[in-house]
């Protein structure tokens, strides 16, 4: 409901971080349906190695290409060296038309706030545009959709959870298992099947679920993983 | 779109257990929306203290109290011992109905599978009906919809995230801080105080950003707390 900079009526357009969900369109909120429906201008994030936006294909079937412009950003699929720069230029060719009185909705897969590229734009937007109207509108996030689909609560009462990027050696493990109860390991690749490795070294073979493009018909929920089922929309739950 | 025992049409209803997200009607999701709008039992948890069902009040407006029948499941506040008896006692009248046909949707705010009462049912109608389907929809989260209100993302590439429960203690806090970026402590009260302190021995003061009612006509994000700002639907942000 808050908004940095709320305001409407200055003549500058909002800009909306939209979380569009984890890929099935019906878990769209509400809001961010009213919202992409109403913004004149779409944006949307794509890796520069696939060159598809997934945030777009989710919701291509709510948007009227007649009447909305969708803008594409595309950028580093390993967020290295020159994505500051790539994220700098977007959030300059976004605020021309907030400026010029457009409201932008820049889509994202799952939740904006978690793992996702529209931290870089709003950063860029506060820092060279703080005149800028600015809404996030929070979307379910992949980790829900993943525990869902296998049917497995992440956390109940008293229990802590530990959500961790693909960085799987066993040292981080090892404090992860030591210190919460659900350890969620985000984009799972290659380096997973050394993970499941670890699993077993720390005495927790077969506690592992492996989730890929949970609430997609692309969905698989399987406890015991092989390599063809690795994928970039997947993730790992842990529960000890 | 997974069930653990799908198939509809053996004369056995399904138990959805549906998040309605952090408070806002507007961030329910679709699917959601159209579950709690077909299922002819509404199932809702209500704290035995007060008497009031959070997750209710936000889709009141969505219900047809002519043709739908409302549940309520009154919980110990405090999780403590007999809550057990109470959620097995729960389990057993829910599957009452969906041996009858009926479809129940288990309504939770945020989402079900976090911290949810939802765990409890889904655990005791697996145990003692397995061959009733279950699905989970997930929600938006409270953790993302106070980012979301805050402005602050909660995470990016690389990082690591922990949730942690009303446990405040400063050796909790000080593993989580030397292990993550971003620590979200839940359900904040009174305790929150001292880990305000906390924050201060960690030499993390103004690091913490406090969220009330993420999403809703009581939204209130503050970095400077006093008393009165406490709530039970609260979260604390802490960013590095």
């Amino acid at each position: 409901m808050s908004t940095p900079n709320p305001g409407p009526g200055n003549g500058i357009g909002c800009l909306y971080g939209v979380g569009v969900g984890p890929g099935d369109p019906e878990l769209l909120t509400l809001k961010a349906l009213r919202i992409i429906q109403q913004a004149p201008v779409i944006c949307s994030p794509q890796a520069e190695a696939s060159g598809d936006s997934y945030a777009l294909e989710i919701v291509r079937e709510f948007l009227d290409p007649a009447k909305q412009e969708t803008m594409r950003v595309t950028f580093p699929t390993d967020d290295a060296e020159g994505a500051a720069g790539v994220w700098r230029q977007a959030a300059q060719d976004i605020a021309q038309r907030l400026l010029k009185g457009q409201d932008v909705a820049f889509i994202t897969e799952g939740d904006p706030m978690l793992y996702s590229t529209f931290a870089y734009i709003l950063q860029g937007i506060a820092t060279s545009h703080p005149e800028i109207p600015v809404e996030v509108v929070p979307g379910v996030s992949s980790v829900m959709a993943a525990a869902a689909s296998a049917a497995v609560p992440l956390v109940t009462h008293g229990q802590r959870l530990a959500i961790l990027p693909a960085v799987y050696g066993i040292d981080d493990l090892r404090e992860a298992i030591a210190n919460y109860d659900t350890i969620v390991l985000m984009k799972v690749n290659r380096t997973l099947l050394s993970a499941l490795a670890n699993l077993e070294t720390l005495g927790l073979a077969g506690k592992g679920i492996y989730v890929r493009r949970a609430s997609t018909t692309g969905e698989r929920v399987v406890r015991q993983l092989t390599e063809e089922d690795l994928d970039y929309f997947s993730l790992l739950i842990i529960r000890k």
